[in-house]
């Protein structure tokens, strides 16, 4: 078997040239408790980027358009990314977290931060190589190793038992390192929780990686969208060498930038090399006339990002007192992004039944927490960047169903007793 | 090991939301000879998008504004592209191919067609799988399937000793079929030779595939800009079982719009399936807004394709006059697309080099042999989708600089004798 090296360097590029519908139409719908309710539907799967709820950055079309004016040299930029962008950015990037980021050396555009991910993944994790990756977190982690060959070791994180830090179990992920793990994967702010790790959750995770030689992939895509009270620790910017990190960002979420698809990774330089080499089998480039978009990004008007930020936590705080409504169902608050991840009380229908439940008779769509862990069999999804008012009557048709589906707790509890 | 059925069955999304720059820093530049000639600079790397080449197809950039005004349900599609698009393509591309295409099941909107035979590579070659790989053929072709950890199986195209056909070596073929290969990878029109294949080689390729029941992936990127002269054959339309063909194809070339990043994938349904689930962790979906650039492909103005290919067709003749004049120079006129690869004559310098004093000295970039095929030592790939006048008065440069770096042929034959 290859290394991953052997295996990279025979990808050079050196001369080289440039769902939710689907189960509609299969949908049983005989179980269904009670009538259709009315009100807007709302898709939390995603955030809007419609003009009455979030937009994107002012600015960006006109980016992109001034991108497409200038032709050629935009649409065919390096593979990495236009090289005047990068170094742009790498000095806005550097601002951001605290440390130097070169825009030659350290940093690559890709399409969109799944694509980032992918890549930063390809490029360091090789067919039966074992990844430590948090439970629960973005659902597409998991399935970036197992595509990879790689095999995933799970670790921890108790959200819920905490009100401070991620609730990360460190040990379990020490022990992760000591059975051979050597690559790290985790969100910060964590997908789906909304959850910030603490400067002191941050510093030992780079005190292990250094300890056991690992190298961590942190996603930080919501890492801008930072409620009041919060403080954010960026992992880069920590005690650890600068080789053993990349973090993945990109405009997709708090900027409403998604319909350009842009991601970026920044920071080993030879991952990014090898990021490079992997893009150009499969994608090239990210979008050449969509990259102009990036022109906007950490350069938005005055104000913007705070009043962005006063909107989403206004709507969380009034979505958090829907729920506090509802017996028995448990939520943390986010402290940054616009995820919600309840964990809601005993119901008598499969997680999945509910969620169709809500999208059928609620007009309401979510994401089932077994996504991001195989454990999260009782939690649901909201990406609440939505209209304001939508997103609130709909948390109250959630709770609505809730009720109509609830179990019965001393049926309940008889089957406990079993 | 898991069977490449069990991989992609763990990667199910039914729950899911939804160069030459860098060489420049390091030339060493010693050995060159003679002046720089003054003239304007052709990059033949990829083609030119910008208004005084091959611009964009009428109406694409205004497409692109209306999906930005159709906000979100334009910026979030399903991963393999929006349903109605689909739908769409699936009855232009049932008609330009002469089979049924159905835009549900059988089609993938993909960024760019880079991704597109990512995906369909991903979706096909599991690890230690052999796969069948033209030479020459697309620069991507052996290094994906090196990437996903298959074995490279060449075939030879002698497109040279041909003046109608290809030239594959079809017994080869047979060949590797009976050594167990169960993938075959190739473009048509031949991407570099710009050859096309005849109906008898699609024939048989297609009676092979069913008799050794091997799945073929073919790049028909360039199959519209089709020469005066030239019949072309849809694999997918010859007589084979559907469930084996995937058929590659996008907007990026004829219609120059490679600066919105798209491409499709049209066929198996099983395997369009699977590069879902691939996209979904690769890079989701091409971008959300640029799809709407496809609403302009085969729904182009009246004429608008003539035009392109006649003035493509006199660039082409013009070019391979001017290489006429140049002794030894052996190049096949290329019967679709717009890519020249002339074998050159023996040069006392290397390839690398030769094409390294092109750009240096004639402000000419092409892309040296060896990225098609380890045995294309003497060749360049000049894409000639450029400006007419720049385009030939760079051909000229290339003839002077030929005539600079030639072998001296005395030394050249004693060398061979010895």
């Amino acid at each position: 078997m290859l290394t991953i090296s052997e295996k990279f360097a025979r990808l050079g590029t050196d001369h080289a040239p440039g769902q939710e519908v689907r189960q509609d139409r299969v949908a049983q719908d005989t179980d269904l408790r009670g009538d259709v309710i009315a009100g807007t539907p709302v898709d939390f799967s995603h955030g809007d980027v419609n003009d009455d709820a979030f937009a994107p950055t002012p600015g960006a079309f006109e980016e992109f358009v001034a991108g497409v004016e200038r032709g050629g040299s935009q649409a065919y930029t390096e593979y990495r990314g236009g090289a005047e962008l990068r170094d742009s950015l790498g000095e806005r990037l550097t601002h951001f977290t605290g440390k130097p980021v070169s825009g030659a050396d350290e940093l690559i555009i890709t399409p969109g931060t799944q694509g980032a991910l992918f890549l930063a993944l390809g490029a360091t994790v090789n067919t039966g190589d074992r990844v430590a990756v948090v439970r629960p977190d973005y659902f597409a982690n998991r399935k970036l190793v197992e595509f990879l060959g790689g095999v995933v070791v799970p670790v921890r994180m108790d959200y819920l038992a905490h009100t401070d830090g991620a609730g990360l179990d460190l040990g379990q992920l020490e022990d992760a390192f000591k059975s051979g793990v050597k690559t790290f994967l985790f969100s910060n702010p964590n997908n789906p929780a909304g959850v910030v790790y603490t400067a002191a959750e941050i510093a030992r995770i780079a005190e292990l990686a250094t300890t056991y030689g690992a190298t961590v992939i942190v996603d930080q895509l919501y890492s801008r969208l930072l409620y009041s009270g919060s403080t954010y620790t960026h992992l880069r910017a920590s005690n650890i060498d600068a080789n053993q990190v990349v973090t993945i960002m990109g405009p997709s979420k708090t900027e409403s930038l998604s319909g350009y698809r842009l991601g970026v990774a920044f920071g080993a330089p030879h991952i990014i090399d090898r990021m490079e080499k992997l893009q150009a089998i499969v994608s090239l480039r990210a979008p050449g006339y969509s990259q102009a978009v990036l022109r906007t990004w950490f350069a938005e008007p005055d104000g913007w990002l705070q009043d962005r930020i006063a909107l989403h936590q206004a709507l969380r705080d009034e979505l958090l007192g829907v729920f506090a409504t509802v017996p028995e169902l448990v939520v943390r608050a986010p402290q940054a992004g616009s995820y919600l991840f309840p964990k809601l009380p005993a119901l008598d229908v499969s997680l999945h039944d509910f969620v169709r439940a809500l999208r059928v008779q609620a007009g309401v769509t979510v994401t089932p927490g077994t996504e991001f862990s195989p454990e999260s069999t009782d939690s649901i999804r909201l990406n609440f960047s939505q209209n304001h008012d939508a997103a609130v009557q709909a948390a109250h048709r959630i709770a609505q169903l809730i009720e109509r589906y609830r179990a019965d707790v001393g049926a309940v509890r008889a089957g406990i007793a079993q």
